[in-house]
């Protein structure tokens, strides 16, 4: 099967879409937790702080017994008994008595208040308040960040630093997560040849390897990689093995429209051709097969458009496979350049942008990979437009750049 | 030394930029360079693409040849020879002779132009062209990406995938880059234990160990952990050596302002302290030290705090010990509140923020980690202001977001 048409960008997003799938879980030390995705709702095993908790180093005192207490006027307390850090008191506390407490410890039974160390001065047991306290001053309340039992965060949360903070407070060592996906990169052309200082004639330097590599460790996968040669049968045995092992499949080359390209028509031999050919610039042959359940990106050989074609399609999937919803993060800029295009094509051009406005990078073809070392984002014009004019306020996509939805 | 008076938090941020340091160079494979600094200059052992090659399957041809074919008035040539991809043609073409040709190949000699499979018959070795080329139309011409010997990157380059990428295609599978710098964690408070589901009285779970090690990864550098519990002697020797080890110590826990705060006074003992006391919310408490010619940065117990210094003082310390140039990434919103401050006081107040408004975080005690999962950013107020109106433009920085100066 070979599409004639171009397909339009949106509906070839919605193929994509529409096969989305997810890894499955794997129970991980939350402290390899950072940037996976929960599994499972949290419900905390504690509250948090797990008792009222003085937030000063000071004297857990009666509130009420301070009131009127200045540098002239002090008021006087006795010391009977000590907390410190990680330990507790079994006394209570009556009028005009005090605790020594340090920060974190919990406050004594009959205590309202901590007077910090600083406004006061001690003589033996004998304690002298400089300063007035209200009721609860410089006392973190029991659960106030976390009830017991409360759900705190639930199953397909995206894990920051502070999310790993509020499980652990939760008392979780453990957790469910999803698992990273494996993609498969298979590079399809016989002159690509590992980077050297020496080339013989017709070689060229694989770059793809090096440039998706990294791309597909920025969405929390992991990778493998093979180098296949233009052959019909060896790009299909490649397709269909690695459809048993890996979760994803993204190859480059071998996806021209014109008929008898291997790559595409090795994939569709081997499994179901969703589109070929998709009315976008750069990256027009970009082509989406599923093989044995698993879904094929096939992108171009020129690197700038390869690079483009996994913004544009590859890269949501994969991050979303880990079972967060994350969008692209489209933001408005206004254009300092008059950009021309045309009507019922979609547009990703490189450019740098920032905070408020955005410009094209002015070196456009699509080997060229220092455009894409200058830029720091894409332009997107869509196909319902005939290009943009300056000061056009412009959709603004910059790279690696996505909205996780809660 | 102790510093009785808060220091304003320009100069909090001067005293650590004046003892900015960085890490010694390495050589790594290029393959694991994604998000590392490069540490030397990268002039290109090649053009790239090394040769004029084509940019289509078709036919290399001298486009003149071609001029006035249609569909209804094809022109014939002759097919004089075949170019696979990675091979080439030692035949030169002269009029009316064609050469198969491949995407990626080189451009026989003689031909100027390739004209596209799609419009095209063949017939043995006869070809029908039809539809006229221009001269250069399809080739992709020698070094339009990359001039030989031309610098391509300058050390200090912060590495994204294309950077990868350029490298390659110059012909490096090595490049030198600046080591990871090894930062220990010490975590003060005998309260603190690992996450359970069980807690004794007064015991409280170290979430401060999983939050700082997530931002201490984000920063792209090697931790390790260490536990201290609440004694000078102990602490000034877990600072001691850990100074001796590591590029970066970060402490938390032990730094009230109140006299004889175990951390602050054990890295004054060994060191030289440079502030202690800032005059920032929250985090007030946050000092910083020189030990062996290693960084100490001092962190709160409480891990709003905590993270908010962090973010305010070590991150960009970390980040640039690497050999890049980063900054704050600040940028302006509109506020949807009106916050109040206090003049004199630098604010970092939790909020969401999207690309056109924010908003604080209602829950803003220090200890509530949930209003850091709550937030994506920061509003920060400056000393000069007392607190900002709604509808105020304000400024903003998205957690974990920096700017790469070139």
């Amino acid at each position: 099967m070979r599409l004639s048409k171009l397909l339009p960008f949106k509906d070839a997003l919605l193929e994509i879409d529409n096969f989305q799938i997810k890894t499955d879980l794997e129970e991980i030390d939350l402290k390899d937790a950072h940037k996976r995705v929960l599994g499972e709702d949290i419900y905390s095993f504690h509250d948090s702080p797990p008792f009222d908790k003085s937030a000063m180093d000071g004297f857990a005192i009666i509130a009420e017994d301070s009131f009127g207490a200045s540098q002239n006027k002090p008021k006087e307390f006795k010391i009977i008994d000590k907390i410190g850090a990680g330990a507790s008191s079994n006394k209570t506390i009556n009028h005009n008595e005090a605790i020594t407490i340090a920060t974190g410890s919990p406050i004594p039974e009959g205590a309202n208040s901590v007077i910090m160390k600083e406004f006061t001065s001690v003589d033996g047991d004998n304690l002298e308040v400089q300063s007035q306290v209200t009721p609860k001053e410089n006392i973190s309340p029991r659960a106030e960040d976390i009830k017991k039992e409360d759900l705190i965060l639930k199953s397909n949360s995206f894990i920051r630093p502070q999310e790993i903070g509020l499980i652990a407070s939760a008392g979780y060592s453990k957790i469910k997560v999803y698992k990273k996906p494996k993609v498969k990169i298979l590079i399809t052309g016989n002159e690509l040849v590992e980077p050297t200082k020496t080339l013989n004639k017709a070689q060229i330097i694989n770059s793809n390897r090096y440039i998706l590599s990294a791309l597909i460790e920025n969405c929390g996968a992991l990778l493998t990689y093979e180098h296949v040669i233009d052959d019909f049968n060896k790009t299909k045995e490649a397709i269909l093995n690695s459809s048993k092992e890996y979760d994803v499949i993204i190859t480059t080359g071998g996806t021209a429209l014109s008929k008898g390209d291997v790559v595409v028509d090795a994939a569709s031999e081997v499994g179901e051709l969703k589109f070929h050919g998709v009315s976008i610039r750069p990256g027009k042959p970009a082509a989406f097969a599923i093989v044995n359940n698993t879904p094929v990106f096939m992108l171009s050989g020129q690197p700038v458009a390869a690079m483009t074609q996994f913004d544009m399609f590859a890269r949501k999937f994969i991050m979303n496979m880990q079972g967060a919803n994350f969008s692209d993060k489209i933001v408005k800029r206004t254009s300092k350049v008059k950009i021309p295009s045309t009507l019922g094509r979609t547009d990703y051009i490189r450019a740098v942008s920032d905070d408020e406005s955005t410009h094209h990078v002015l070196n456009r073809g699509s080997g060229i990979i220092r455009s894409m070392v200058e830029a720091n984002s894409y332009i997107i014009i869509d196909e319902n437009d005939e290009g943009i004019d300056e000061q056009d306020e412009v959709d603004i996509l910059f790279f690696d750049s996505m909205n996780f939805n809660r």
